[in-house]
């Protein structure tokens, strides 16, 4: 039951306009009312001047004293039990809706609220591991944000050397797959073979809420370093037949798990698919976050290597030993790597049998381990490549052991792809790779495995 | 509940492009989910396809196969009772959300969704008086709205003749307060000595949502005339001391009851301060819509004239008759409007005292039978004066009987009146009409009647 | 020789500022030359506030004191003669141009410098003709404009709907060739079969200096009436073929013989061909300003009836007076004007045969009487097609007796039929005009004329 | 006489479009004329595909064959001389005109055309101290750029980190005062107590002509160091008085000689003082590029050491011999200014004083030596301040021998200044630098030396 007592004792005692529990209440209240923007504006300058040790404090009071009223839920549902309608199901559709719903509509009516919102939630996410009693209010902002954040709000947008700096600045900050290593890096990656899009939402004015880089090239890219090699050639772009999506960038925590990275893709497919009518692939080139954890995980504390992945790291492992002639195995992969001939023929087979199993087969607590693949693949692309080497940067080697992996989007197939990955968890993959997955299978010596879907191209 | 069978009959007939519930069941389905923006606007397309006639049947579908189940809400508001926590809450407050909401989310994703949403719920609104179970559809929808159309995504702009001829014309075709006689008109109303601003949203594009005229005067204007007539001498800037809002615009039916003005107001008052730092009055010159009707109706089947203002109307008539010569009480008030001089002396008090009363006590049907007083007093402005031949032009006489009232706008005020108004309906008013409700309590012999309060001003 | 004590005495009298001709001289003077900027404003302020009356004055002292020397002009031509070489060609082009030229050029240093002086020499033009004496003077402005309004200066946009109103209600003031009738009739320009472009430059601001309407449409118009009907259904662009440059527009006097049109129909065929690549031809629909000047002028005092010319009037007003039954021979054409069939079958063939030899033949001082066809002739476009009835409105009747003439632009021969005009005063001309002129200079018998050339089309 | 016969030998034979030599002499012809934007283009193509080594033979076509015709200019003074008078005046202006001037108005009405004209400029330039034949040809163009570059058609535009990365990174290459090292560099210069404006010309796009970097300070600014620091904290704006412009950029050589400095500095001025009405001085901070030039130049090779300045100079290498204890003055220079503390008192009065003598004294050739003294000066600017040790780094060493200068401008005094400074070359000096005069004056007992004006302040 909210603190009844303490709302009306705090109204009885008049204003104390530092007190941000006071303002809340006071702009849900009729006297708030008239002058919204003016106390949203007071509640959003107590957020911004309260010392992070103090946000916790203030999450729990909103849960506490903003929360839908247990009482009146309950006669609600009674009532609608009594006798289902409208007028039942009107009633307790209000009573279960949080007052901070609303609350956070009126601090929306402020300048800069939006942004608060959304620093607030990006603040809120940190703490929810360690205080799960905050789901709810997570709950409500994400709710309020698939609604604000809606595609048809967003504005799609070009970025290129013509953008302001300020933009730009954000960029560099914002990159987190592939730092971009100052100014000349950054203009490389907006020379005229290569492209940038974000998208923006008119509450948060310059600010992105998501961009996406991509490079033309000619042929299907499955390394990365001619990628963001500062002095790589500028491709002519009547010579590029395959736009490239190699990083895709959530810039604001705060809208964690409100979707963007979809319609993006889509969106400059589409607008690339006008500027260059002769592209004729689109792919990604992305990493495998996780896959190296996997990889040296021999406990299987994570818990994601099933029995035949484990059988076929096994196997990986001593044929690393082997090859490098040292006792351990993560050891002899780092001694492998360093030889840029021999030892790569030795790994590249193992390696890309071991990725491919990992994205079709490993699996974390019900869901795919590898949540790169699982948006990709719920977007109804589908799985084209694995690249035993397509990035030998340090964090390339640190968290995807060096591999790359092309999702393709078929436009005609979208639909169809997400539908079977959804409904029946089958994964769509390239003639190349579904040879790949029998082998895999058949060294299994494991017939009943659902095979991958495989189709034209 | 919902029509299950249907829905998969339909499923399992495969797709049907024109049919637009299938399309919407497509655009919430698994399927539709990949490829959304597009499924989006297939239904787009079919709903401006559809001849109006057909839409009726179009929102009762919606009304049918998009509403909550019934024994989900069942279930788990049992759930809830037996064990009230987050989780069935939770479960709860999903159940009682009706999938049409997501599905006006997914329209929305695609171009022009928003507009189509909002020119839906026009349609819609048009409709359901007849058709009452259409009620929940239009919850849903303004719902939604009243998240989108947040003051925090509203931009305000200054409309002028600079401003593109497409959006002026908008301003002519959806002037509906004091209708605009074509371009000399309008160009008029943005003179130097006027100002006129919109409410535009992201979605929306050149779209005004709503937009206010105002004029900037010399002293508080309480006749129409002078700020219409084209030919008007335009007033230097700097001898203005008064802004008057003389019109104030809702462009879209559709975003009935999704509140602007009062935001418009505010923002638009703040604006004329910093850019006329001489100005030290801001107040509006309205109508009193039904006034006329109110005065005519001597049956009171409206219901809105109490006995004491039905008294004062008889008086009023019989004054009325008398000073006309005239068997009829409406016959006379129009043959005494059009006497200047003599007939205006006798009808100003009789009329002021009429409408003061009809402000401050007319009720029908629980509200003050004035909405464009309740507006601005909720609002917290005070009742400043009462013109009796503020608009003589033939809409003001009909609908106003030539009255016209300004509401005044003091900010420091705004908080405290709009909680005695919504709170203990208690009305501000000015000084000066402070004395006239004395008068015409005193008329009425009713000491017991709550008078209004009067403050400094 | 300049007033040079009149110049001293001044300036030994000490700075009045409003003594137009003290602020010129001191803006040229060493003081002037540290806050010119400052100063030029003087003179334009003192230019814009002084009454028509004292503009002579302006322009004669202007012309008296900012000439270039005598003595010195001499003093360099003879050291020319002397020793011709880069040095003494040096001195002598400083010593004949005249100061006027960089006081006009610092008067540009200022805001509206351009403006003013471009007004300035608008007012002087409309006093040339009674003061031969300001001729000098009016070729440094025009030296100086033809300069400044380069063509490489200007800047080519779109008018639409979409542009300010400020804008386009200076196009309704600006058209002079079809009066624009108020703002229905220019939304009705601007529809999607219309287009309409205008020059700017970016001294000038929203000020247009030329533009250009055009209409689109299927085949080739020759009729007016359709083109500015108001209620003209608005034909489907992919429907289009041809595109009718029906009105261009000088805006500013003060650019009279500054060259803009020749650009700017260029380069709007150049941009249509872009947006519209069925359009297969490009032809202006024209008046003949003088036409029925000449017609009526049967004393010949304008001197533009040649004596061949002159006999096929007098036939045509024989034939008129016979055809009409009246005696005069206008009142007859009017007469007959007015019967919309079978009389027009009676003028139709000697109202084309008249107006095509009037447009081959008749010269005036030397000069082509028909400056819009020495105009369009000059640019490289041929003579295509002669409409007897082509405008009927009362000024179509009035100036061009109703006779319209299509220009065409064909880009492969502008450049021959230029220099063919330009060179040797040849006409082009389209197929079927070429037979015309075959049978006026039959009827003639006057086979040593030179015929004019004919090409494919 | 121009190549009368080869011009005609060359339109015998035809176009070929590669040699530009025919390509201008066609762009002047009739034939030219129709389609005139076409040919400029081309002559523009061949230019800019011109090597190096070939413009010469271009720039020396130009100056044979586009040249005033010499018979005809001596015909024209001969009737000018016989009668002088408006017609015969017009005749001689005519004759002396280039033909190049029309030439160059031509090549201007394509895309490209002004810059093409600026960087042939450029170009040629470099080229004019071994080809002094060419020097027509420069005036040619400067005398065009000075009507095209007016003031009235420059825009200035402060220029932040919200402008485009193109353009800062043009910034970066063309700041040659006072090199930007990268763009953190840039990013300090552009914060909240810096400002950048540029002036662009509308034919230019987005390439800046001149710019100026100015520090808002807390006093007058001496040392350049706190100023360029990348890590100085930056002054809330409210503290700053002083408007401190350090760094003032030509940014294109083609218009060199086209005077922009002088307006850039005013308007920024005027601008600043809205900005920031407490801004109480606007002064600069200047190098003297050749001061140690001069002062190393111990046989006064360069001229510019007279008697008294060379025996100042004289002094100061033997104070510095003994100070330093080294035998090379220069390296007794250097070796001292490495010692932060007493070397530099030992130094600071003698070079303050050499500077001092120097700036007011010495001349090159008739001139001053120091061209940014004459810039300023001949502005209206005071000289204010001499700084001995207000710029040590490399350059500043180098160049000033470590020296700034401050500039004043005092906007009531421009006009006084300038005017005394242009006509008898009389330099304002501050209160405090004019003690220091008499200092200079008193020690070389030269009584009879016209002494510099001192004005309050």
């Amino acid at each position: 039951m909210p603190d009844f007592f303490g709302n009306l004792l705090r109204m009885l005692r008049g204003p104390r306009g530092s007190d941000v529990s006071f303002l809340c209440h006071k702009l849900l209240s009729e006297r708030g009312e008239a002058s919204q923007t003016a106390v949203a504006q007071e509640v959003i300058n107590a957020y911004q001047g309260m010392p992070p040790d103090k946000r916790l404090e203030f999450y729990q009071m909103l849960c506490r004293e903003f929360a839908p009223e247990q009482p009146a839920i309950l006669r609600a549902a009674a009532d609608y039990q009594r006798a289902p309608g409208p007028a039942t199901l009107s009633a307790l559709t209000s009573a279960v809706e949080p007052p901070r719903q609303e609350l956070f509509r009126r601090i929306n009516t402020a300048v800069h609220g939006t942004e608060t919102l959304v620093a607030m939630r990006g603040d809120l996410l940190a703490l929810i591991e360690k205080h799960p009693e905050l789901t709810a209010l997570d709950s409500d902002l994400r709710h309020l944000f698939r609604s604000w954040f809606n595609r048809g709000f967003l504005r799609l947008e070009r970025v290129s050397w013509q953008t302001s700096a300020r933009l730009l600045e954000k960029l560099i900050r914002y990159e987190s797959v592939h730092e971009i290593h100052g100014w000349p890096d950054l203009r490389r990656r907006l020379e005229a073979d290569r492209r940038c899009f974000a998208f923006f939402h008119p509450a948060l004015g310059e600010e992105p809420v998501i961009f996406v880089e991509v490079a033309l090239t000619k042929g299907l890219a499955g390394e990365l370093e001619p990628l963001l090699d500062v002095r790589a050639p500028v491709l002519p772009s009547d010579q590029a037949d395959t736009a490239i999506f190699y990083s895709i960038n959530n810039c604001l925590p705060g809208l964690r798990g409100v979707p963007f990275g979809n319609f993006l893709i889509k969106q400059v497919v589409t607008d690339l698919a006008t500027e260059f009518p002769k592209l004729s692939a689109y792919a990604t080139l992305s990493p495998l976050p996780r896959f190296a954890r996997a990889l040296l995980d021999q406990e299987n504390t994570h818990g994601f290597t099933r029995d035949r992945l484990q059988r076929l790291l096994a196997d990986f492992h001593k044929e690393l030993i082997s090859a490098a002639g040292r006792k351990d195995s993560v050891d002899a992969l780092f001694h492998l790597l360093k030889d840029p001939v021999r030892h790569r023929q030795v790994l590249i087979e193992p390696l890309r049998r071991l990725a491919t199993a990992y994205l079709t087969q490993a699996r974390c607590g019900g869901r795919r381990c590898d949540s790169v693949a699982a948006f990709h693949l719920s977007n109804g692309a589908r799985l084209e490549r694995v690249n035993p080497f397509g990035n030998l940067r340090p964090y390339g080697l640190k968290d995807s052991f060096g591999v790359t992996v092309n999702y393709r989007y078929l436009f005609d197939d979208l639909e169809e792809n997400h539908e079977r990955f959804v409904r029946q968890d089958e994964i769509q993959v390239s003639r190349g790779l579904s040879r790949e997955l029998h082998a895999v299978a058949k060294a299994w010596h494991t017939p009943g495995d659902k095979p991958a879907g495989q189709k034209k191209g």
